[in-house]
């Protein structure tokens, strides 16, 4: 057993996924472990097992914090607040995340959206260090986006979901649409399964030549124009599955630059503006350890 | 000469006219007049006339809110601060509206977008009291969005245009668009001057059951439901000239319900969701002085 002055508790909570991290601070992690996303009571319960026995060598907790898949219930003052509420998910609509940790663990939760999450990671030692108004987006699974305004996340008053909102669709493309919503938003027509759904195999595999590369730089070009016209930040970061192929970024930002079309340009190099992410796959992971520190 | 205690002063200045009013608060006006938008040196100096005459009448201004048509340098550290910037209206790019009147008065000026300004009005007393997070968008010559936040308009490091984010267009719509800069943008298809060019007359001379009102709220509709997902405002507050088609609101709602198809709709009755303005055509008017006052 090693005592610890403070412990700290974070999970990137994910349809997949649970990545949970304990530590000291947000570089210090003292263990990391994942589990699989199978029923609320099967996957919270071994999460709880896991940081109980952390507690069992290094002390009590002082806060977790936690990034969420959504949609969530973000508004304190709500009987509800700190749950998942109608997700498509099988088993997880009404599932009350925030209550089950404070309770578990005896210590205050801080509780946000998955993207929030990530993007507050990127802000405190990332790509977004040191400007206060940006974008973090994620475009795998789905497509999503954390939007800060002078330092803090914009949830309004349930929370933002940009990435369903409804775009141009290219005229030659005849994909049915991967959203079980909406036929023509940036999720469904652009999203990592997307990519798979309309070409017919894994984006990894097709190669960088490939047509499905030029509409999908054109997607996410619209889909950063209407980021710069609806919040005005000083960077845009894109990160997620997706953005690992790294010839995105320029084709990207030249399509960018062709949709403004001189309107509105923000007055830096597209390179500095359109960028990927400082930390790589660990922006969730840092930014549930700054909540857990801060909240 | 009638002395007052503080007397303000308040602009909406617009592409077409400048409304100038003078008061000793947002609701007690003293004098109200309007002047053509013409030359920045023919409109400011009848503007300034006519404030000098007014200071001379009732005493010395303590404060004077500009809402002016942009785009706009808002940025307090930038050299161009209080500038309208590259517009496309003839005569005003680089202009330095704040700086002009804040030597003529000699008095503190407060500075923002006529949509955010006009926003404003409808926070402290229109649609929008005791909401800090709501939308306020102007459908007229153009169409333009203000955005508030916790009580505070949205901004970034330039300002929103969310009059111009990207759209899907309507299959069946061959309409080129009416904006100089995108083809495929809201204001392009869906402001006023778009209705009277697509048409071949002006909205108000078109009977409601005219199809052109099917095709305006299914794209005001798009416009609701970006709105919705991007900023999860408590309220959506339609205005300008286009919006007194009183008739559009229904069929706006029921297209938003629609076009959402159950997602993240918020808790509410679409009536009270996307409502028109409660100062009618004085929003501008009212958040000019308030930004006088407060500013």
């Amino acid at each position: 057993m090693t005592l610890v002055s403070a412990l700290y508790a974070g999970i990137e909570a994910g349809g997949t996924k649970f990545n949970c991290v304990v530590g000291t601070d947000p570089f210090t992690i003292l263990a990391r472990e994942r589990f699989a996303t199978t029923t609320p009571s099967e996957t919270l319960g071994r999460v709880k097992d896991f940081f109980l026995s952390q507690a069992s060598e290094h002390g009590e907790f002082a806060g977790i914090g936690i990034g969420c898949f959504g949609p969530l219930d973000l508004n304190p003052g709500s009987n509800t607040y700190g749950y998942i509420t109608a997700t498509p998910k099988p088993h997880w609509s009404q599932t009350d995340i925030a209550g089950f940790f404070s309770s578990a663990l005896d210590v205050p939760v801080s509780f946000d959206t998955d993207v929030n999450c990530a993007a507050l990671g990127e802000y405190h030692c990332g790509a977004a260090r040191g400007r206060p108004n940006f974008v973090y987006v994620t475009v795998g699974t789905g497509i999503g986006a954390g939007v800060f305004v002078d330092g803090k996340p914009l949830n309004g008053i349930a929370h933002t979901e940009f990435g369903h909102i409804l775009v141009p669709r290219d005229p030659g493309d005849t994909f049915k649409g991967h959203c079980p919503f909406h036929t023509d938003c940036l999720s469904a027509l652009a999203c990592g399964p997307a990519i798979e759904a309309r070409w017919g195999c894994k984006g990894h595999e097709l190669p960088e030549n490939h047509e499905a590369w030029d509409l999908q730089a054109h997607y996410l070009a619209i889909m950063c124009v209407n980021i710069t016209l609806s919040y005005s930040p000083e960077i845009i970061i894109l990160g997620g599955g997706v953005m690992d192929q790294a010839h995105l970024f320029p084709k990207i930002r030249r399509r960018f630059v062709e949709l403004m079309n001189g309107y509105m340009i923000p007055d830096i190099n597209p390179s500095d503006y359109i960028v990927p992410t400082g930390l790589q796959g660990a922006s969730g992971e840092v930014g549930a350890m700054v909540m857990a520190v801060g909240g």
